[in-house]
């Protein structure tokens, strides 16, 4: 942590900053300056955010965090990238780009079967299915809950894919990790931390979509809250952020990819239909996504998208699906990875 | 729900978006405009998502939404301004302005008391105190808990004000009503409708804080999964939202205040301690709110801010707070407000 | 200029930074941290930007700038705020709250004789009026151009209000400066250098505007630019920055107030008409930006919105201004301020 | 144009809409909803900006526009996409991938001619380079300017490379366009419609940056303004926008390349190096931007980025370079193009 004293602070104001900085366990060093003085406090700062606090003593201008604040989720604690088994013979992270693909919600048994058979048949190795869905309007389908689950799992006894689905509360956790194979946190719940201690305490991988307006930082506390209970297998997804751009849902920063690969073992996967919000848009993003070095895709993908009960202007018809899974496989080929 | 079809659209096209908008309950109205044709759906639209999975239909450019997706929240549904009981004689939405202060967490026995004598005494007619704390980083301060609640009922016991304090799981939700007031919903929690749906069928007032990236159209939709439960009296908190400027821990969006007055009948918060993140900012951005026309400051006040365990930079010293509280007044009695 | 070095980087690399830094003509001084090091480089980094180059040595991670990168705008080097002197017995900055309004473009003699003795009799002491209007589209009305000054001058002669006019080309900026009293930059110039150098060398006010995407840094910057050429009386305007908000036209950002309070001497005029793009927001948000201690107001009035070349919506009537007016004057008062 | 009415507007005020929107050139058309009354105004709307201001009538809650507001730019008047010839036998927007490489900033010959064989080498067609450089500070290096310019002249006659550098000023259109094969309009001066006017009359190939907070449909109203005047050979950039992220300098969105190839017939390149603002970034979104499909990329060189004048964090070196560019045109190929 760098403290920069304010242009004129006076001795005394130095001396109180330094007394209350050993105070809390650190060592002190100063730089004087031109024209201020900047003191450096060493010693790990992590995880005590009362250092900041200090921009409240007198004389102090602003105070500068040096590390970064996550450690379990860090390259410098892990080197090697983590490869995380889902499943039925699945693992992300290493040489196979994984593709999950199914419809936003669960809706009945023919849509599920269907799009799982479908998907499957293209390439998809794990299928995605909502069964309780966060919806901005209470007035909007809710999922059907237990129900899609017992369904998405009868569509995994029938194709084999592991399936991942998403769980909104803390209470359904248990409930959700009897089916699934892969709890997905949304973006709406990725600083629900009551949520993921929960998770972290569960022996099942978690896929963590990062928030609307979540900085990569953020992003890997929140990660960090899974690791620290104890639950190393933490998969993230860029799925679009919220900027000032109404040409597509989200803005796709894909951009994440090599920045998270830099700071993060953990693999990271691109959701490219929430992102961008129109199924036209989702085949060259989900390219893009391939060659900017992500592990995974995950799509949504719905038999007859004019009638789903959600997010349909994003899904792809199950044709449209298979014929971007070839151009998908190119790509991976030539960034060193296979489906 | 307008839907605008694309350039050279065929007949048949029109014929089949015709088809499915009547399938769905609607009567269409078509306008054929010099390059494109446009269909209007009439109907109420409110609650029926489906309606733009229509995008999906060849030939159709883009479904634009006309109505406002909320009721129960909405002006036109309930015109007067809602005044809302807050407890031991004080309620928000009508001539007085409230002003609730405290610490951002509840710290021990003295902290809390030595804050709420000198915020009532400066005028504050709520105490706020968090128990719970969602932080960043799982390494921070997670809030004292039941203890936390517990020191707040007795600091309400000692001063008379009626407290305020954060719930961020579903399952705290009837812990935390049997000892607080006003239950706050914060801003990481602004879609977590689980939360919210509980919360909904309580017996308390709900203080909802806007989401970083929360339109004031998805505020609103957050509102009404409480009013939709049956919990009527709910109070809006704008705390700023996010954008790229740095200066600011966010960026208070007073134009909110306006915005939401004339759509909705709840009374609104302004939290410009979360919003600036430096209590040299916040008794402008007090004033602004007051002269705005919010019916509520929500403001933190520490007696040792530079030793506080979170949010220290944002809090006020207790005599801050009370000469900001002397022009408060003053700009409260031009905006027609008495406190 | 604080050098963050990686975890891990060793002492060759350590001591080539070293080398750079000196080289550059600055002191280093190292501070050895439990897991890595940190160098500051002491001395005048500003203008200095090929510190930042640094990042591209070996073994650095991250290059933290200190100090802040204006001179002139900046409090350090003037303590006392600036009061500018804007003609016709106007100036800003001190007791008095200016209030410059009128029509957004000039479209006729009589539209701005009718407006300046509409807004001069409600107060306003500046009359506006665009004569050369940057437009979105290119088919739009693009203004008078020296027809619109000449009706500038000729409502400057009958009412006595100095007048304010944007200048969008280098070229013009003689021929604008031959007809206003102060010149506007607009927020689609805010880094237009080459009209801001040309301002620089003129002997009249200007008036810049911050830019949809500016920080308040780079805002201070831009003003740089114009007192490093020499022309101190240099006006700052926040008229709103872009965000995912679309409630508004754009988030007025009314912290820029006393955060720009805090960092520089030049006064501070609050643009509430283009911050949110509509009429019935405008008196609220004035009340908001006297209550927050602007030095002036600029606002948009038109005889008949419903008939303007431009910026209709956010016009007020006359009348609408005079009843603002009033409530101005009243919030002015306790802000300590006369009009 | 969609015209909404406020529920309960009444007869009148809808007859006054309808009256002034067909005094304004347009038939009108009117939906009666359940709850309020829609107004089609059916004719060509584009250029027309006045009916927004029917916003200010009584009872009208909101104007809605149907049509895009750009003509030449859009894929509705020219199906096929433009090809653009570039100089030297270079063109763009047909089946050969352009990479533009070089400098930030021209800073000596040895530079400059040292960057353009190495990235010629390496298979770039075009050497970028700035003369004059738009810097936030005043103090920075502005640029060699027109000696600038005489070395880039130079390196095109040693090289046999189309050089393309910005022009910031009208005045230096002229002056530049003697030397360039392509003029570059930076992000900062993307809404400069005095020199994109200029640039309109030129007989040149233009280069036009996306800004930091421009709208794809502004983006697009720019480029209308160069082609309104008759220049017809206008490529588009995306650069990065400006989010609340700060792991990299600009948030790179990709979306906007299917986006735009969507919406105009326009070619379009990536920016890579100003997007994300670190050179170890640059290849992943090299591959990630030509795998969605774009024309061009456009990256910063520097034979030694420690000592750049400008963006050296951003420059690879003509090594790094270079082994980029064998994975190009690996994922090129895929995309159905060729170097």
């Amino acid at each position: 942590m760098i403290i920069v004293m304010k242009h004129g602070a006076g001795k005394e104001e130095l001396a109180e900053v330094k007394k209350r900085i050993r105070e809390l366990g650190y060592k002190t060093h100063v730089i004087h300056g031109e024209t201020r003085n900047v003191l450096g406090a060493i010693g790990d700062e992590r995880g005590k955010s009362v250092l900041q606090s200090l921009e409240s003593l007198p004389g102090v201008e602003s105070v500068v965090p040096i590390l970064k604040p996550y450690k379990l989720a860090s390259r410098e604690v892990k080197l090697e990238p983590s490869i995380i088994d889902l499943g039925n013979g699945v693992s992300i992270g290493g040489e196979k780009l994984v593709v999950m693909a199914g419809p936003c919600a669960v809706e009945s048994e023919d849509q599920i079967l269907e799009t799982a058979y479908a998907v499957k048949a293209s390439g998809a190795t794990v299928l995605r299915g909502g069964a309780f869905k966060p919806r901005t309007s209470p007035y909007s389908f809710q999922g059907m809950e237990e129900e899609g689950l017992k369904l998405l799992a009868l569509a995994r006894e029938a194709t084999g894919l592991p399936v991942i689905t998403e769980v909104v509360n803390p209470r359904d956790v248990e409930l959700v990790a009897r089916y699934a194979d892969i709890l997905q946190v949304g973006a709406r719940n990725v600083q629900n931390f009551a949520l993921l201690k929960m998770l972290g305490r569960l022996d099942k991988p978690i896929l963590l979509k990062r928030g609307m307006a979540t900085t990569i930082q953020e992003f890997l506390m929140s990660a960090e809250y899974i690791l620290a209970e104890g639950n190393q297998r933490v998969i993230l997804c860029e799925r679009g952020i919220r900027t000032f751009e109404t040409a597509t849902r989200n803005t796709l920063d894909l951009s994440a990819v090599p920045v998270l690969k830099e700071q993060t073992h953990l693999p990271v996967v691109i959701d490219p239909s929430h992102a961008t919000g129109h199924a036209r848009l989702v085949p060259s993003m989900s390219y893009a996504a391939v060659a900017a070095g992500c592990d995974g895709l995950i799509i949504e993908v719905h038999p007859c998208p004019e009638k789903a009960t959600s997010d349909g202007p994003q899904s792809l018809r199950p044709e449209a699906f298979a014929s971007m899974m070839e151009k998908v496989r190119a790509f991976a080929a030539v960034a060193g990875k296979t489906i």
